[in-house]
């Protein structure tokens, strides 16, 4: 277990060596590849941390197994005493209605109880699930680059493509908790097949995998490393590689019309964007700007911003605990939910 | 000036040969072709109407003057001292924070300050602005086919393709009031390019003229009487012809995508489809449905059904009173807004 009360995720907090007062929320972040929990502060820092791997390829008896050793390490702390709610964000699809997670590469959980598993281990206490989209834009919106900001679209681009969203100055996250999937909407209607049955969605497009499969596709090879990643590829584009530019550039295009479809629909005044392949920086940014204006016509729509994610790794954490504080009114206003 | 007590625009209500007692909301729908008013009751119906062409061609007073004479007609009538707020539904778009509109068929009036002109007539009642799309959500969420929902598009396909969204069970308007703009998101991103700016708009692929512009091109041809309407096309289709039916295809599957994207976006239960183009019936349900089924793949928006919309041209005065009665809290909790 980790105890760090100065490990500070406000970007601009001071620091600040005495865990602060009040209530606290459980916070779990649910990933194909590690499940993360934290004990999480009303100022939105980290007091308390523990990690396992995910066991994604075990049945959902085990992987729930980790679940609750992450929990108990969380419930071992003295500050557990002061935890007022339980904020999960797991990989999607989620049903926040049924407390039900499908996680897409955990194969042992298809329509697996987590709400109630995790309510059993923790004794009662309320227990709020979104998708992990939504729980990065709780952390976006209160601590991150979307604060302030009534109507914002926040994105993950990486292995796939999420996000979620804030409407009117609340978070969003529709009815089973898993509205802003901007990673599968079409924005090529007769596109290449994507795994999750539909055509040309901004995952297919604009993800680290397809970046890199497009690059490689079209002629660009890897270095002496072997690395045929979108952060190889990144490398390949910032050092002039026309073939590494372009395939960046074709996922600035799909992101950015994706981003034109979200404000026509909802309204957004900014867009924000995290996770590894926002790390590509200008090649990835210079073009999606440029994009976003030839898609994001309309008088009420051209005027987004797009700006890159402040939270890092934590945001999981932090926005699953924003969430759950929003949806039982703790924290008075400061959380996003 | 019309006065028709009995002209019930609830699909469900009775007659009623006495206007009722309450309060009213004067409305206004201002479309390039007409300029319509009515004096809008709590249940919906219309008890006065007034009506003019639009002077589109003409400058900005002319056809300010010719809301004027609606507005002239609505004040004289004895039941104007009942009208608690003022409801405007505005072809697009519009900018509800400003109070202005710039509607694309209406050259004269460009950033026109309509709700500050229509308050100058009206004795400062409120005056609340949304777009025509919104209006007509409104208006099916209120009396129609989106009633009881909490999470719909409702959208017009006509000559142009709009829209509007419920969510959380109220109108979703957006900051200026024109959410829900499906008919300008790309769904096509290297497509043709669309009057907006933009490349592969839903509106540039599924709109009447589109349509029939689409089967003219691919080979089919008008009738004895030379009609290339779209109308006309949908008549062919249902005929059997099977360019017709291929053009009407074509712009099931532009809604499709542009269906399932707002269902991952917010998530939504149900497509309100109203508007010249739904009234080919089958040859646009039947595809429709069918095409939503390969874009609409995830586990929370697979389950979208789509409905025609059930009010016909009363929607936007009807949805523009329920904006307005929302946005004051007029009618307690039985309008749309």
């Amino acid at each position: 277990m980790d105890t760090d009360p100065g490990d500070a995720v406000r970007p601009d907090s001071g620091d600040c060596a005495r865990p602060p007062s009040g209530d606290l929320v459980a916070a779990l972040d649910i990933g194909g590849t590690k499940i993360a929990g934290a004990l999480v502060a009303g100022d939105g820092r980290l007091l308390v941390r523990a990690r396992r791997a995910t066991p994604a390829r075990e049945d959902g008896a085990t992987v729930m197994g980790a679940v609750a050793a992450v929990l108990g390490e969380l419930l071992r702390s003295p500050l557990w005493p002061r935890v007022r709610a339980v904020g999960i964000g797991s990989a999607g699809p989620v049903d926040a209605v049924a407390g039900t997670v499908s996680p897409v590469n955990v194969p042992g959980w298809r329509g697996f109880p987590l709400v109630a598993e995790v309510a059993r281990h923790t004794g009662g206490l309320p227990v709020v699930l979104v998708g992990d989209g939504v729980a990065m834009t709780a952390a976006e919106h209160w601590q991150g680059a979307a604060r302030g900001r009534d109507n914002a679209l926040c994105m993950v681009v990486s292995t796939g493509v999420g996000g979620g969203l804030v409407l009117g100055g609340r978070l969003h996250a529709g009815p089973t908790g898993n509205a802003g999937h901007i990673g599968h909407i079409s924005v090529d209607l007769d596109g290449a097949p994507c795994p999750c049955g539909a055509r040309g969605c901004v995952e297919r497009i604009a993800s680290g995998p397809n970046i890199a499969r497009r690059a490689v596709a079209d002629g660009w090879r890897p270095g002496p490393d072997g690395d045929a990643s979108a952060e190889a590829v990144a490398v390949a584009a910032r050092a002039g590689d026309p073939v590494a530019l372009a395939s960046f550039a074709r996922a600035a295009q799909a992101l950015a019309a994706g981003i034109a479809a979200t404000a026509a629909l909802v309204e957004i005044e900014v867009a924000v964007i995290g996770g590894g392949v926002a790390g590509a920086g200008d090649v990835l940014f210079g073009p999606l700007r440029s994009r976003l204006r030839d898609y994001a016509t309309l008088s009420f729509a051209s005027g987004v911003e797009v700006l890159p994610a402040r939270l890092g790794s934590d945001a999981g954490l932090v926005g699953a605990a924003a969430a759950a504080a929003g949806s039982v009114e703790l924290w008075g206003t400061s959380a996003a939910g």
